[in-house]
């Protein structure tokens, strides 16, 4: 497969350093074939503005519009390109990085806000006018698997943890972005109690098992929004997960 | 009230931009002063890396210790010093964004990854050792409100929409980052169908009576860590929210 690796810590010598390096000889080992995205030594801009769409300043942005015909134009900036190149090259996506505030670092954040443009990653639509997510879209066939660390032990993330259940915490990026886009999203791998860890070489040793199952491993089993699960006004069923709300929901149990 | 707003859009004659000033004029009438960190005019930095500790790079980072020894000492960047003394002047937060693949505009992300640093945001604990967050914590006596715009239309991000609640999409933000740091978070106003908007005054209208409750609104009645509600591994109390899990247990109902 073709493995694009996006990481996003400030220190290649951290815990997230030493499991990217483990991770990346495991992918050459299995056959794989990667490419690196080390936001932070690429000096990634993770700032939306109008320069990535050649937009005239002294003209009113609207993003999503500008977004859409830069791209469709080809006028997106050259550094949204070649990481939108990468990601079509890519038959998987490893997303690497530290929890911070229960989320993506902003350089992460800002990678996706400015690749993922209307047109890419959302805005498609079939002939008939029906929006194409949640499993359909431009990114499908592709899998994405999240590699998280994180410093608060797994009971306190867990299904009634003080912090609120991991997956969930994840499911702006797991749900209303991989599986949006259409890519399959693979339940996460995840360090926790990152600062305390005693045995890097056995978290690497997990990683690169994980890394195996990378073309085989079951996603996420989200609803597609398209199959029938969700009414006109897109509210999920009432015979499914009855009597539930949340985000749990959403899953197919 | 002192209040400060921070506002994350690229485009100041957005609606976001709309909103934003119609906010502030409100703020004044009602007799609070405020100050505006309006991210994209100050060209703000939204990743976190060494020179925000003064942190030699020649040497290992570790964020949080690095960033607990430069708060400490006073070694903290210029600009996430000013915005802590902004946050401290203030008895309440305005927080206003465009909501970005379901979160955050990385730009207003990284305003807190800098500034809620070790002993600003987090990491405080009592003399016997004990978590001081969640209700609790440096910020504790602030109110936080999110004003948040989005495309999708109301019934997709309700209860059981398409996209998952908003309120848990946002956990990370009011209840990981405003009610973490002891900050009482106010239910989010909350634009939908942002980009069909057809009468931006009766929005605003409705932003000013929201704003006329800024210091008395009944704020999300999440649970406090230290309150009895959590066991010693943080998990909820089995008798609480009886069989159920997901973020939606971290509410007292």
């Amino acid at each position: 497969m073709n493995v694009l690796w996006i990481s996003a810590h400030p220190e290649p010598r951290s815990l997230n350093g030493s499991l990217r390096e483990e991770g990346l000889r495991a992918l050459t080992e299995l056959g794989h074939e990667y490419r690196l995205s080390d936001l932070y030594a690429m000096g990634w801009n993770p700032v939306v503005g109008p320069e990535d769409y050649g937009h005239d300043p002294a003209e009113r942005l609207h993003v999503a519009d500008a977004s859409a015909e830069a791209y469709e134009s080809g006028r997106l900036s050259d550094d949204i390109l070649a990481e939108q190149e990468k990601v079509e090259w890519a038959d998987a996506l490893v997303v690497q990085f530290p929890v911070w505030w229960y989320g993506l670092p902003a350089i992460l954040k800002g990678w996706f806000d400015r690749v993922f443009v209307k047109g890419f990653g959302y805005g498609i639509t079939r002939e008939d006018g029906v929006a194409l997510r949640y499993g359909e879209g431009k990114l499908a066939g592709k899998r994405a698997l999240a590699v998280a660390t994180i410093g608060a032990r797994a009971s306190a993330l867990g299904p009634r943890g003080v912090h609120g259940d991991l997956t969930e915490l994840l499911f702006p990026l797991l749900h209303g972005t991989f599986w949006y886009t259409g890519m399959a999203p693979l339940p996460p791998f995840v360090v926790y109690a990152a600062d305390c860890l005693d045995d890097v070489e056995c978290t690497a040793k997990e990683l690169r098992s994980r890394l195996e199952t990378l073309g085989t491993a079951e996603p996420l089993p989200f609803r597609t929004q398209n199959g029938g699960d969700y009414d006109e006004d897109l509210v999920l069923r009432p015979h499914l997960a009855r009597g539930r709300t949340g985000l749990g929901v959403h899953w197919v149990s």
